[in-house]
């Protein structure tokens, strides 16, 4: 027969997916000589058997059960219902994965009427059985029976006496059960069993599952532990505590105690806990012991530890250990101090800092105690990170302005557009009351590693009348206000902040990163600051090199407007022609920092009506300054309106109508790169994208254009170099077509912002809300256009994959959508097999890190699989 | 060796892949024992080989042409070059398929001056040698050496002197090319023959067979034949004609003839040719016999028949015989009378009318001779067929007045919404200047049957000026235009149209077409006048009933705008309480109309701002109306607003947000199929659809929903009705995750419209004129609005399809978007495996033979390749 009841003595850490975490926890502190109240675990396997049988237990299992009891009975000397050495036991459910709604603990069980009685006795401390008692019917009322403890406080304050507070909740028990609260310990035992079993499958765990794909066939153990008590006077306590500190990362014992006191007491904190250094001087002796201890256990586990522990009458007994979680401070000083202290090597310290969590370390962020006293007025999207403080602007000029005067500013918009650019450059941090995570602020923002709040629906942004609102809460223009792009928060008022350091640990860790990945990260830059910063934080090329926004410069807006406003080909050539020498510049100047790292330009790509102003005083004002009729600039305005500009012309369909934008764009691309290689000395290959292609022959036509510019070039010059044309999957049918495609590209590039956009049917500009109600009804786990949605977006990504290489085998594959910097999606990428990612240069450390844990999870999916 | 050159007594009409159509023709009229000058075709084998051997002809293949050219001269007891019996003939290309492009025609090849001299000698006709000899010159130059044609005929003019005509032509040729005109009849062949094979891979014939998806592998064949002369005087003659009158199916020899000409004549157009009927008259003998020909050829190909002839001196001889294209009248006439005549069968009687032409007997059309003319102002997107005139309004109310006075209406607008619906059913036809094929305008105009043309974006409507412009041309207020919804040709002025007939022969058609096909057909409707035509039209159930539409009338819009600008959830219900029974009522109607026949009902599709008005002035007056403040309304319909609202809340993401809305409907829709059951006694299945569909979880939230609203209403009647509930797949990633989905879903129905915007990026509304570039420029072979996109959009129906069924093997296939109607994607849905198709009530027609002729070509593609 299979064996269903495992002692302590008899498992081990590994035995985790049998024993659950904590009992295999308990096992191997067991096993390696610690002082761990003795105890046994039933397994998972005894719980599926649960539900194997119709949710009952095998009676064979029960006996195996009072067969570990009883092995319990001997170890402890002590015996269930014995009136002269009750043994009271801990029940406590424990699931190979930590989860969150499940039935917890029970303490105290054993104990009845009688019991009590004869511990009084025994003990001559009536307050301490009491309380043990009241406690013992509360928390089995409440996890097995379901029963609101609540209803037992309220009882509690109507009398001192502690026997009839015992009276009164036996009653309320059999109120609420309609059952009498039962006196057999057995009994009592084998209901705990049950209800943690039945546990497993209430519906926050079952959802709970769902949501974070674990198996529902795993099953929960169940651990029943001797008790040992902290509240059986002041020579004994209960207490939790670290190896090291878990926020800074400092090698130091790092918890704290309760005299007199049950585990549940130090969390439900009516009393204040001390620091766990003051332990020496009321426990001197124990103090060193679990010092030794401690130390055992980071070694023994090779990772800082998140103990607990009971002193029951100047003894020490270890309830718990398990591996301690930490701030990015400290997970990046301990991987450091732990691979010098030869306790783990660098791959292990790769893996030991979470990348999501690392942003923090490149950002400005709140002073933790000016931020306890802060109440947020509202919540947005965290949609860039770092905390920004500032005067609130409604205005680009505005913002900027107060920039120049010196001021701290915070640019506030319904939502921003190109022409926001001056004063998002100006602000220290930019909030808006529309727009998703991918919308225009949020992009923008991370792009230049500002703090953003994006799609704050609550506040409602006035921008005529220059104030914003919130319930009561009214701020104008030059009012503070201080945002939090991690948490989406937005405070009125003043919150200091703190500068971010870049530590050497840090780098350290980088390094390592950078040694182990294969898959290269590059950035997404449209200027020489943003491309510097990037390669200052590890970059390797420039994925997206975006065209558009270089055209909102005031000295060349208006040639850019000329140009649209053409009425033929010709004048459209003129004005052309007053642009190139401004975007060759762009690009020389990022050429120049990017030496010979690759460089990935993407031709033009928004709907022209982004460039012209939409209001009939921005139209009348604009069209006065570049001396033409306002209704002819009104025409061209309403002639280019769309319903839905996502889907309207833009991206290649620009260059399929006006083939000279793309003329000139590859012009000053090519000349940029020879230009530079004859000053610097530098190989320049640029990589030309031509986005938004759905079709084989849209894509051949667009490439066509461009060799023939190019040709014409190297004609004229007499010189060549090298360079490379690609697309973008970004268009469902690219990927489906992507064979076809491939005939034309050398690269492709996943435009996941897009391509999620129309795989979904979701308009990132819009759907903001919808997709928190999605997340908030667990329609969706996670949001899209922040991680990867593997399951369709990444379907088509496969798939463009498969049928690219089956056309050229060599095709090179990479990411500019702003997945590439998001962890789960940095490491799907891997698992994909492409070339890069590329992300936004503050993305870039995380996107490394991503990278090498993809490769060392990828080797041994086993050891890693609880992220 | 392989045999490269057949004589024309070798082959027969199944040869065309090798002979080429002409060829294979020319051989079966041979063989059956018609007059066919005698000659012989070099294969399309030849040319595949001329390719192959790096365009050259092969010496064995060259030394097989005159070993055959021999033949030709044996039995013609001509030879070439000879002065006393030359033997002059015509050189034709001839592909497999019907390929414009080509090189065609070289006649009286054989000719120099030598024997120009002789046949002068010979006929004593200096004017018909010369004339002959002249026109060799001039095609030879132009299709063998691409001389422009226009360059001889100037010369032409300066001169009468034949023979001085003949030297300047010379003159000429050599100027052009370089060359002298070659004298050598061997040469003259073989450069004709080599031209025939290089013009199989110009531009344009690789383009055409890129299009086409023709093979570049095929190759064209060459017929060489002996020359007859219709220019030798009064008793010769040249003509066409067919078996059958093409325009009206009457059985009657239809054609015309020329006295004394050659075949180029008749098609110049300088002389009018004489109706064939006169013949008898001029060429008693010969009619009888050409009358004896026709009708044994018609019996032969079971066709009619599209013949060229020429007389030589009172012999007639068959040139051409091929089967003949005629209108849509008289398509269906022929077919019926084939059949009842025994010369065909029912299979081939329906595959022989083109189902994209059948929309014209179903619709007004201008009267042809008032139309020859007229001149189009514009022209625009064919969006709805039909022909219309009447006088011009610009908004639904007046339009709505003027039919109210008697007037007959043609609705212009820049674009309709469905607030303009009112003005849409009171107008004959319907132009909008901006919108695809699938714009509001379009797609309500097809359901109404009434003619329509969309996206004129040469015309510059002026709503508020009441005018519409394009060039010099202004059309006011009450101005009459006419508009053709077949063509998207737009006319100032009015232009009679003629009104359809059904005639007995279209029923019997499309009673056999009932008889074949196993794919259903249903209709589009929201209505039960709508239901009603389609049910006429011989629709099997509605495959799409939108509820949207049924909100905008006067009394319920009031109600449905309550329930938008409710601030909560019982205000909501509130309004929709006051709705329900107008759905009720709409779906009982409905079901009144469809009877025992199927009812798919979508819930609400449209984002709610479509309902809310949009100006200032509107919402001032609208406000009013409500008595609400303006303010409130503003802040709404700003709140509701969306920069994408095709990728925005709308579809099962409104279900998701306010269930209430979908419980109301779905209460309506099984109270009134439950009253109409009681009623009327007719057992009604409603089939609920949810729209929008992308992701698993969100299909079962919105499942639940409707379940639950339905168990309450039979636990509240006690009755119980049999209901499905299904979706679309029109979100690529409900197509991607299908099966997913389909455990959710009791069918598909496939919603092509917006899964080709979002599988393309394209929006309809937005992309009229890319599209339309598109074609243009080649990049798209078709509108893939119009026709599925089987490589990009059909890959992912055919994955939902497969994936559907894996988890649901007899989950309901059906298709619900505009492609319904169009015969290649109803053939394309019979091909994956729908159950039914849907579409507006005049295209039932369409779909019920396209779905009949998709069995039969099933069944034997390969006689039916030829479309």
């Amino acid at each position: 027969m299979a064996k269903y009841v495992y002692s302590f003595n008899e498992g081990s850490k590994d035995m985790r997916g049998l024993l659950g975490g904590k009992g295999a926890n308990l096992a191997e502190m067991t096993s390696i000589g610690l002082p761990v109240p003795f105890g046994f675990t039933v397994t998972t396997e005894a719980c599926t058997r649960y539900y194997e049988d119709g949710e009952t237990i095998d009676s064979e299992i029960e006996e195996e059960i009072f067969g570990k009891l009883k092995e319990l009975e001997d170890v402890t000397g002590k015996k269930f219902g014995d009136l002269q050495t009750p043994l009271l036991v801990s029940v406590r459910s424990g699931s190979p994965f930590s989860m969150p709604g499940m039935m917890d603990t029970v303490l105290n069980l054993g104990m009845n009427d009688e019991t009590a009685e004869a511990m009084i006795k025994l003990t001559g401390d009536e307050s301490f059985v009491m309380d043990s008692y009241k406690r013992f019917i509360q928390m089995f009322a409440d996890v097995v029976k379901g029963v609101d403890k609540k209803k037992f406080d309220i009882e509690a304050e109507k009398t001192n006496d502690l026997k009839q507070i015992i009276v009164n909740y036996k009653e309320i028990y059999k109120q609420e059960t309609g059952e009498e609260f039962p006196q057999n310990p057995q009994t009592q035992l084998m209901e705990a069993v049950r209800a943690v079993f039945r546990s497993w499958n209430n519906e926050r765990a079952v959802l709970y599952r769902k949501l974070n794909d674990i198996p529902d066939n795993l099953g929960t153990a169940v651990n029943v532990q001797a008790m040992v008590f902290g509240n059986m006077g002041d020579d004994s306590c209960t207490g939790v505590a670290f190896t090291r500190n878990p926020a800074s990362g400092k090698r130091e014992l790092f918890g704290e105690f309760l005299i007199n006191a049950q585990g549940e007491d130090v969390v439900a904190g009516i009393r204040t806990p001390q620091p766990i250094s003051e332990m020496k001087e009321n426990f001197p002796d124990v103090y060193s012991e679990f010092e030794r201890i401690a130390a055992l256990l980071e070694r023994h586990y090779t990772d800082v530890q998140d103990m607990e522990f009971t002193v029951e009458k100047n003894k020490l007994y270890m309830l718990q250990t398990r591996n301690a979680k930490r701030t990015a401070q400290a997970a990046v000083k301990i991987a450091v101090d732990m691979e010098q202290e030869g306790l783990i090597d660098k791959e292990t310290a790769v893996m030991r800092i979470d990348p999501s969590q690392i942003d923090q370390l490149l950002h400005h962020r709140f002073d933790e105690e000016a931020l306890k006293s802060a109440k947020p007025m509202a919540k947005g999207l965290p949609a860039s990170p770092g905390a920004a403080c500032g005067a609130v602007y409604f205005d680009a000029a505005s913002a900027e302005a107060a920039f120049d005067r010196g001021e701290k500013v915070v640019l506030v918009r319904q939502e921003t557009s190109p022409e926001d650019l001056a004063g998002m450059v100006a602000a220290e941090g930019i909030m808006t009351s529309r727009g998703g995570m991918t919308s225009h602020a949020a992009v923008v923002a991370r792009g230049m590693g500002k703090c953003c709040v994006a799609g704050c629906s609550e506040v409602i942004v006035d921008e005529i009348a220059k104030s914003m609102k919130s319930g009561d809460i009214i701020i104008g223009e030059g009012d503070y206000i201080s945002i939090d792009g991690n948490t989406g928060n937005v405070y009125p008022g003043r919150i200091a902040t703190v500068a971010p350091e870049m530590s050497g640990d840090f780098a350290k860790v980088m390094t390592w990163a950078d040694e182990i990945r294969t898959m290269k990260v590059r950035t997404n830059a449209d200027n020489p600051r943003d491309a510097k910063q990037a390669v200052e934080f590890g970059a390797e090329g420039i994925g997206l090199c975006r065209t558009e926004h270089m055209f909102f410069d005031e000295d060349r807006i208006s040639d850019m407007r000329k140009m649209i406003l053409a009425s033929d080909r010709e004048e459209r050539e003129k004005a052309l022609a007053k642009l190139l020498p401004y975007q060759k510049e762009d690009f020389k100047g990022i050429f120049e920092v990017m030496e010979d790292r690759p460089v990935n330009i993407r031709l033009l790509d928004p709907p022209l009506h982004e460039f012209l102003p939409s209001t009939e005083k921005e139209i009348n004002d604009l069209a006065q300054q570049m001396g033409i009729s306002p209704e002819k600039l009104r025409d061209k305005v309403t002639e280019l309106k769309e319903f839905n500009p996502m889907l309207g012309h833009r991206g290649c369909r620009l260059a399929v109508t006006y083939p000279e934008i793309a003329k000139m764009q590859t012009e000053a691309i090519i000349t940029a790169a020879m230009e530079v290689k004859e000053e610097k000395n530098i190989d320049i290959e640029p990589e030309i994208m031509i986005p938004l292609v759905g079709i084989d022959r849209e894509l051949a036509f667009v490439r066509a254009t461009v060799e023939e510019t190019i040709s014409e070039i190297f004609k004229k010059t007499g010189k060549e170099i090298g360079y490379q044309i690609g697309t973008m999957i970004e268009i469902p049918r690219a990927a489906l077509t992507a064979d076809e495609i491939a005939e034309e590209a050398e690269f492709f590039s996943f435009g996941t912002n897009d391509l999620t956009q129309m795989t979904f049917g979701f308009s990132r500009d819009d759907t903001g809300k919808i997709l928190k109600e999605y997340t908030d009804k667990n329609i969706l786990k996670n949001d899209p256009f922040m991680s990867i949605d593997t399951t369709g977006v990444g379907k088509l990504m496969e798939m463009a994959i498969e049928l690219g290489k089956k056309t050229r085998p060599n095709i090179k594959l990479g990411i500019c959508g702003e997945h590439g910097g998001e962890p789960a999606s940095v490491e799907y990428c891997y698992r994909i097999g492409l070339n890069y990612v590329s992300c936004s240069p503050y993305r870039v450390p995380i996107a490394r890190l991503a990278a090498a844990q993809a490769v060392i999870r990828d080797k041994n999916p086993q050891q890693w699989q609880d992220r």
